[in-house]
Formats: C-alpha cells, structure tokens, sequence
C-alpha cells in the first residue's frame, strides 16, 4: 500500500515473540493485528489483539476463514507446507507475504540448496541419504562425523543427528523417518572459525540489507549475537553480498535470515535460511536506525524500507533462557534495566522452562570487549 | 515491582494514542494491557487488546470492576475527577498512578497553581474571579487583553477565552460557566519569546527529567517540538530543575510534563503541568535512550527508571493532523517513510477531521535549523 490505513489488518500465523515483536510495530503504524494460532490461548500475541483465531497448521479451512479477514498474512515460522499456504491464499484471496512459491523453496533443505547453488552460492556440503551406500560414500568424501537431517521440519536442533560412524548413521536414519519415506540429507560437518548471521529484507520498493553479525551458539541454541561480526569487513560485505543474493534467488518478499559457516580460511558457506524475522536480528530493535521487525511490516504490507544502519558501533544480544519450569518470573532485572545503554525484552509467555527463549537484553557500546562483558556480567544473575 | 511477570496487568483509563504508545511499551516488557474507555469500541488502545472494557468516567463501579482485574491503573487524561479516582483505587485495592492525590493537586488550576507557588516555583499571574470587581482589578494590574479559564477541565484552547475589555471578561464569565457555580481564574496575557516543555519522570527508584524542548503552536494546538529548545543551556537546566522541584510538590509517580512561558528578560513562569505523557514528549521514542513511554510504564509499574539522554543532537516533532473529514487514510507517506533518520508514527484512529492529532513525524539530525527544514519538507505533502 502507499498509505497508512488503520483498518488494515496484518495477520500472524503464529502467535510467538516473532510475530509479537513485528506486531508491535504494526502498532506502531496504526494498523490492526490479527493472529491465528494453533493453541487456543496464552500465547504472546494472543494478549495484543480482540482478533484471535485458532485451528490446525494443517488444515486449511479456518485458515482460509482467518485470512479472508485480513489484508495481508506473514508468518513467524517455515512449518507450514506450502501447499496448505497455497491453498489459504487462493481460496481467501488473502496475499501471504513471503509468498508460498518462497516458502516452497525453503521449506525443503534438498530443494533450498540446490536453489541456492543454482545462483551460485556456496552451501554446506550435503547428498540425498537413500540408503547405506549413501551413508558411506558420504563419509568417505566428506568424514565423520557428520549431520543427518530430514529435509523438512527441525530447528534449534531438533530433527537433526550428528553422527559418528556408520551404525550411528543407520540408527539415525530410521529415526529421523528415512524408512517411512522422509527425505533425510547428510550434511558436512564444517569446521568453522564462525557462525555467521545476516538479515536481508525485499519488497517491490527495493532491497536492504543489515550487518553481518556473529550468533554465538550453545547446543545448537543461538545465545548471543555481535553486532556487527568480529571478522575482517570484507567477509561482512561478502556475507551481504550473498544475503542479497539468496533473497533474490527465491524472490522473496519480507525479512529473510541467511547463517553462514565461516572457515579458516576466508571463505564462507551458507547454512540455513529462515523466512521471517530471526533471533540473530533482535538486536536491530534497538542497534539499527528500523529494526528487523519494522522492516518486516513495511515490506509485507508494499511500504518503503527503512534504513539498516547502525546506530552505534556496536551491540550485543543476549538471548535470556528460561532458567527453572514454572510460572514465567523475569527475577533480578535492576542491574540491566539500570544500565542506560541496555535494553530488555520480555516475550509475555506464561510458562517458562530451562532452554525456553523467554526474553533478550541488548547493550549497545562503541567496543567489542567491553560491551560482551558488561552484557554478560548484566544478565547473568536473571533467573526466569 | 522487581521483576517482569507476564500475568501483570497495566490497564489504562482512555484508549487513546498516549494510552497506545504507553501500551506498545508495556507489550515490550511482556506485560498485558487492559483498556477502560468511555467509548464503546474503535479507540486506538481497543484494538490491542483482548481485555477491553467501557463505561462512565463519572461513575465509580464499572471502573472498579475494571480495576480488580488489574494490578496498576495508570490515567491518559486529566480528566476524571480525583475523588472518583480515590474511590476506585481503594474498592479495588488497585493502585493509580499517579496517585489521585497527586491528581487532586493538577486538576483544579487554582489548588495547582498555589502548590506550585508554594514549592517556590514562579507561575503565570492569575486570580480567582467571582464578578466585575476581580475583572476590573486584575486588568488594571496586568492589563488587557487576559485569559479566563474555568478551573476545571479544558485543554488545547477548550475551556479558555481571551479577553480584551470588560463587557468580553463579563460575557466570557458567563460562558465559562462563572454563573452556574464554576471556579473562574483570570491569567495574565504573557509576552513570551518561546513555549517550553520539559518531561519529569519518578517513583521510589528516583527522579529523571528529560530534555528542555520549544513547543510550537498554533491555534493553542503544539504543532510541532524542537528538542532541544533553541534557547540558552542555562535556561533549558533551570527549566528542568523546576521540573524536577514540580513533581516532587505533587509527590507524582509516572511522568509529568511541564509547560513554561520564557520572557524576554530570561525568565521562566510554569504555565500547564500534566500528569501523564504529553504531546510535547513524543519526540523521545526514537530521540531519547528511553521514550517517555517507556519510562512511564516503568515507573508506574515500580521499574528502574532509564536514561533520558538524547542519542542525536536535535530531534524534531512534527504533529501530523487531520486534514479532511473522512475515514482516515495518511496518504502520501513515501518521502517521510524513505528518509533514514525520520520516524512516522500512527495513532489507529479510524475517522479523521481537520485538526485531530491522527499521527506524528520525528526526525533527527545534527543541526536544528537544517532539521527542522527537512523535516516540514517531508511531512507537508501528508494528507489525512
């Protein structure tokens, strides 16, 4: 659109802190939200608005009823088949930004890859797995360990098996639903001096492109990100470069999240892309002169983007993980909400538990150093 | 309190944009909003949030069932009377803040302006009017022409007649309500240089004060902020020290702002003060480390307060009003939305009518004149 309307309505399917963090900026832009779970109650975004639906993922019919009362869909996760998306939009006449035709090639690992290496990108070695011969020759090329994956599903480490020998390779196989007709891929294990993260974000009005940042990982969590990466600028360029690209590669419209291994020697291969915004993007909220979330609005809904800048030299994101299960307490927060360069959020889940992405706290600095230290010392006696 | 809960519950009283920003802020901390209007739907807070209510102002009950499904109550206007509140809070047990004692001091402008006086702080010249003889009196002391306000009530111009000789004093008397039991203060007409504002914020963590700004107005509507004010530091430190002494007089909790006349000698008279966020601090969402917004939820809600300093030299503020008497559409919002340091901002008003505050436009800079340019430039094709 090329004005603000406040009966436009964005709608959510997913009602996490994703989508309550782009929704607050719809907010913010006068325009209604409206979100479609598939929990009945109590998840973040479900307390944002009067305009609260539920249903299966699965199932297009209320979906399809959702949709047809918004003017615009986005989603805040890759799970939901393309197919079904497909469905939604045809049938509610609904645009669901980024596109079904994005998401088709993302939502399949075998499929993102070849796209990706189709435009020239470097991705992380990988083959078909069909079978034991699959699995050995896979390991005689690339070594083990390596990483089985089914093609579809999985984040945060779920739905992935890192595997150290042949016998560990079958049993994951089975596992991960190769004999009931999963597709499931091996993937190289990288040796990476690394974990590189950069946001790209496209519409009809143009193209942006943030920093290249680190995402500092724990059991295949993402615990903190530095903004921007502490590596040589040119690679951060390369790494924009390639963002840029990779959107453009599946045409899509939106925020997009490209992860990258860098390795020793210089060179970079992208990981994994997500449709929407992403953790290893929080700190634009507050780092960058138009955040992640903000962006995301303004793309889906045909607006112009807003800068990527920075606002100061550097920013640390500190992602705050349930600590204990039980009702959601964010306990000991007067050191980081006394601290005037530090911002916390705190997603407005009900029920926290260890591991469970609850909050995050930025700090922006003008060193490196100083500014991961003091994040760290600020946050480290927050017991949620 | 001392920790961030995700079942705590703000609820505003209005559901306009000062209750929306404020309620984007508490969103951000993981909070719930609740929204008591007097209106039944289609006010901007109504549309974020499952927990609306509506009912009389003047009427304590459906406000005190309100109340017991939160835990602070916090006010945009200034407009329910201090003894409703007081009833509210204690059949509720719910705390308001600021506190109706803090409002029984701002809401009668005659028991305002002596507090103030008491405190030390010098005010705009007035006088309690109750016939001929006080009009008479006050013009031969500070000359006409004056202002007459009721002591109640009133705001952007509502409520307030300028007055030239006495037949206009006795006529306006009769239409203020002098007649039917009103308290009627005469104001002296003062010759200022510039209108400024200072924001004030405190609860038992302490006290911060923003910056200094010059409010531009017309039509006794701000049209337009510059932060900070265009005057001498020394001017814009003590405006803030009056501020700082003002709402320690109330004993206020939440922020306050504070409206000055500057003289041509260099002195300053405190002319309004409001307890709640003002039109005059909007500037400080994307201007200031910590929004007035923010701050204010924090301090209601017992948090740290944050840091008020500026992150660029200059801020400007530009009111975005209507234009047209239509369903509201902010139509021609490219150029403002292209510009890297400008921040458009939308209230979700559904109907728009000349002069209604529908939206407003920040942008920062380096140099005030340039900004302040620039940013009129942008805005002054925006049609609503």
């Amino acid at each position: 659109m090329k004005s603000l309307e406040s009966t436009f309505t964005i709608g959510f399917l997913g009602a996490g802190q994703l989508a309550r963090m782009s929704a607050q900026q719809a907010f913010r832009f006068g325009m209604q939200v409206a979100v479609f779970s598939d929990r009945p109650e109590d998840e973040p975004v479900q307390f944002m608005t009067p305009h609260s639906y539920s249903g299966s993922f699965d199932e297009p019919s209320s979906m399809i009823e959702f949709a047809k009362r918004c003017d615009v869909i986005t989603l805040e996760n890759e799970f939901i088949n393309s197919e079904v998306l497909k469905e939604v939009q045809e049938k509610s006449g609904t645009p669901i930004l980024p596109s079904p035709d994005s998401f088709a090639l993302i939502e399949n690992k075998l499929i993102e890859k070849e796209t990706f290496e189709n435009a020239g990108i470097a991705v992380t070695p990988y083959r078909l797995i069909t079978g034991e011969e699959d699995i050995q020759n896979f390991g005689k090329e690339h070594g083990w360990p390596f990483i089985m994956k089914s093609s579809k599903g999985g984040y945060d480490g779920y739905g992935n098996r890192t595997v150290k020998d042949l016998a560990d390779a079958v049993k994951a196989f089975d596992q991960l639903g190769g004999n009931r007709g999963h597709e499931i891929l091996a993937e190289a294990f990288v040796a990476f001096t690394h974990e590189l993260a950069v946001q790209a974000v496209r519409n009809e009005t143009g193209v942006a492109v943030y920093p290249c940042v680190e995402t500092v990982q724990e059991n295949h969590i993402c615990v903190a990100v530095k903004a921007p990466a502490p590596v040589n600028p040119e690679i951060q360029k390369e790494a924009q470069q390639i963002a840029v690209k990779a959107i453009e590669a599946i045409e899509g419209t939106g925020i997009f999240a490209f992860e990258f291994f860098l390795k020793a020697d210089g060179s970079l291969l992208l990981n994994e892309s997500a449709p929407r915004p992403h953790n290893s993007g929080h700190y634009t909220i507050e780092g960058c002169i138009t955040s992640q979330f903000e962006n995301h609005v303004r793309a889906v809904c045909g607006l112009p983007l807003g800068s990527t800048r920075m606002v100061k030299p550097e920013a640390v994101m500190i992602n705050l993980l349930g600590t204990h299960k039980r009702e959601a307490i964010i306990e000991h927060v007067q050191d980081a909400m006394n601290e005037p360069n530090g911002h916390l959020h705190s997603y407005g889940k009900l029920q926290s538990k260890p591991g469970r992405k609850m909050a995050h706290y930025t700090l922006l600095g003008d060193d490196l150093h100083k500014t991961w230290e003091r994040a760290n010392e600020l946050t480290s006696g927050i017991k949620i």
